[in-house]
């Protein structure tokens, strides 16, 4: 087998530094950090400071897979401060901490725990007053993670509901319509209980835009839909039937003002709120940017909102690493072209893998013998599909060696067969868990 | 309606005037004329000048969709000094000529016009001495537009060939390592009837990455399959029973030496051979980026060789323009991003359309309800799949203003009906037929 090249070597170790580059900038403790400074008795948040000496309480409240160390960083910073806090998060995603209680909760699954820990949440908010200041810390699985039905609902009615709305195809914004509006706790309504507390909300963004009113269902900011809405959502895709009655009835009950609408823009509730994300694929992708430029590549963020099937997606950069080489469009080598975001795959194929090696195996093919490219891709949360690996490491020499070896590449895309393919040619890239998600990192080197 | 917006107006008229300042530079008169100069009796061609008082005669031949126009612009150049000309073309792909004679003929089916005006060129091209100078006009359509099968196959053993090449998967690589293995004019053959002629093969390249072996199955390059490989393919797809006799039978030939090969790198059939690429989608790419610079954009050139599914192709775009505006990646706004070549559409519905007016609907969804974006995707030969439209023109209020009028855009897409979609928004981009052809022009603006 042809041994790869020292360049290719070279540029390898690089793609692997630049990834965890990114990483760093996004491990929830380093991402509050980065983003809350404390000076004296001032905290400073995003562009906004605050003077702790005049609030009576500090409560800590917050849901999602990364809360608990972004919790901890909490507790290094202001940690005597605090008065009590409460964090849901999912099973064993804990960390050490000493004045706030993480209640372990089901994810994706949401269960009783989280229930029971989404109520706690909603009364300490509600109980806070208006001299007391609220840090909310929300991280990627938050919305399982919150599961407080509305009144009159069960947590099976809505994991039933949403059952429905997925197999009629609704769309994420419209599913998320039906969550705020059958949740005590979504869409606002954590911002109106904690009103007129002062509330601070440090978000770990794991969704494509960073929309703040999609992350966990946006507990803390306006919300855009109405019950009206939900109702020509259900009337839209003839789901009425299909549906529990008791959110039928919820939804009307809304309509005819017998439920409080979701607050909206505008609303007293959010006058004392601060939305920030402190961590986001875009800011690892910047991060690996600036890795790169200290590697010594001429860099260019492609887009960290990418999204689409995952081979055509790696199409598009293989013919962007081509083009590097043969003309220095979009810029010269050696060259490092950095993407972020989520993409699909269509599974048609009984193999193994996940959304990274997939696109590292479909770049493979389009990069294959030509001047030395390489490709990493993976998964933030170190976890890519079923597999045990974040992604994987292509280049221009992967598909030669892999027919060295008597595989057929093109076989393994078509059976969704990209772990076994990287796996026998040793290209797998394996971080273990790594506490964070900001979705996927795509590092393309040309040279 | 909502109108557009007088920027939205100004970006797509500028989108509109980048689109026509690309396809100028590969018109196929103006492409030949950028490529070849003549100083008094010199003619400079790419980085060679011939001494045109040296030779004895000066022969034309060529083949396909562009070359009446690009002997045109010989004729405008050389005309005096031409000898005699011959060069087939598409019915009605014409030009007003006086020394070359246009042979019409079959595309994409190849008929017997083509076959004897092939027969024609290799004669001309056989009888040229050593002191002769052959210009060859290669365009899109030179493969249908020059069939000439080896000696004891007819066109139809060879045309049955390909429909079962295509039937059973095999790459574009593979089918033309077999029509250079049955053919006595491609794969080189016609650079060794030329020879010890001079040749300056002319070429307007129709394929992503300009691969001179690939564009008209290469007669003026040396081919790197072998009768071998031909048997190979046949063997790997198990379709020897499937094709004629008698085109088994010839590879069986050449592979026990009784039939020459075609000649390979370092032939001397090549020794006085000039390939020269005048016109690309690279070009096109490259003349369309100066325009948009002097219109005051910021400019980047994605790639020319961009292929795969076309609406996931789009995505991408969608997330690059939508970068640009929230973060000023890959470049601050005004930005203008050009990208080329040529994607695939697999249709699912039964509406009307083509890849570029899918790529601008599918773009169009991405981008709607954004801060200001224009796309604009054509077909540089001025037919964009069986529609009277280029392309079409995609703005941020493209979507609204559809739903407006009552149409669903998401349904145009699934249904593959992007023609009917921009027609009734009145935003189709009609060129008429433009008499070249370098594949895809993708425009992106973002303000």
């Amino acid at each position: 087998m042809n041994p790869k090249s020292k360049s290719i070597e070279k540029m390898r170790e690089d793609a692997v530094n630049i990834f965890y580059a990114g990483l760093e900038a996004v491990e929830p403790n380093a991402a509050v950090k980065n983003h809350c400074r404390l000076n004296d008795h001032r905290l400073s948040v995003g562009d906004r400071t605050y003077d702790l000496s005049k609030f009576n309480n500090l409560f800590v409240i917050g849901a999602g897979k990364a809360s608990a160390p972004m919790a901890s960083a909490i507790e290094d910073l202001v940690g005597q401060r605090i008065t009590r806090g409460i964090v849901n998060v999912k099973y064993e995603h804990i960390a050490d901490l000493k004045r706030v209680k993480l209640i372990e909760a089901g994810h994706p699954v949401p269960d009783e725990n989280g229930a029971k820990g989404s109520g706690a949440i909603l009364s300490l908010a509600n109980d806070a007053g208006k001299n007391d200041l609220i840090l909310c810390l929300m991280s990627g699985g938050g919305s399982a993670l919150l599961p407080l039905a509305a009144e009159g609902l069960t947590l099976n009615d809505k994991q039933n509901t949403i059952k429905v709305l997925l197999a009629c195809g609704a769309t994420i914004h419209e599913i998320n319509a039906i969550r705020k509006h059958t949740s005590n706790i979504k869409g606002g309504r954590l911002a109106r209980a904690a009103y007129p507390a002062t509330l601070i909300s440090l978000i770990l963004s794991d969704v494509v835009g960073d929309d703040l009113d999609v992350i966990a269902s946006g507990p803390t900011v306006p919300d855009s839909s109405t019950f009206g809405d939900c109702m020509e959502i259900f009337r839209k895709y003839e789901i009425i039937d299909k549906l529990p009655d008791s959110v039928v009835r919820h939804i009307e009950a809304g309509i005819s003002g017998k439920i409080d609408e979701t607050p909206k823009i505008g609303d007293p509730a959010f006058d004392n709120v601060n939305n920030v994300i402190v961590g986001s694929n875009f800011e690892a992708v910047t991060a690996a940017e600036k890795k790169a430029k200290n590697l010594g590549y001429n860099t260019l963020i492609l887009s960290s909102m990418i999204e689409g099937e995952t081979k055509h997606v790696a199409h598009v950069h293989g013919a962007i690493a081509r083009e590097i080489i043969k003309t220095g469009n979009p810029l010269p080598p050696p060259a490092c072209i950095l993407s972020g975001g989520e993409t699909t795959v269509t599974i048609t194929g009984k193999g193994l893998g996940g959304r990274s090696q997939e696109f590292a195996l479909a770049a493979a093919l389009d990069i294959s013998g030509s001047e030395d490219i390489v490709v990493l891709c993976g998964g933030t949360d170190g976890t890519d599909g079923p597999t045990d690996a974040a992604g994987a490491v292509a280049d221009s020499g992967s598909v030669t060696r892999a027919r060295e070896m008597g595989m057929n590449p093109r076989q393994y895309l078509s059976n969704n067969d990209s772990y076994n393919f990287f796996k026998t040619l040793g290209d797998l890239f394996i971080t273990g868990p790594t506490n964070t998600n900001v979705m996927d990192l795509r590092i393309t080197i040309a040279m």
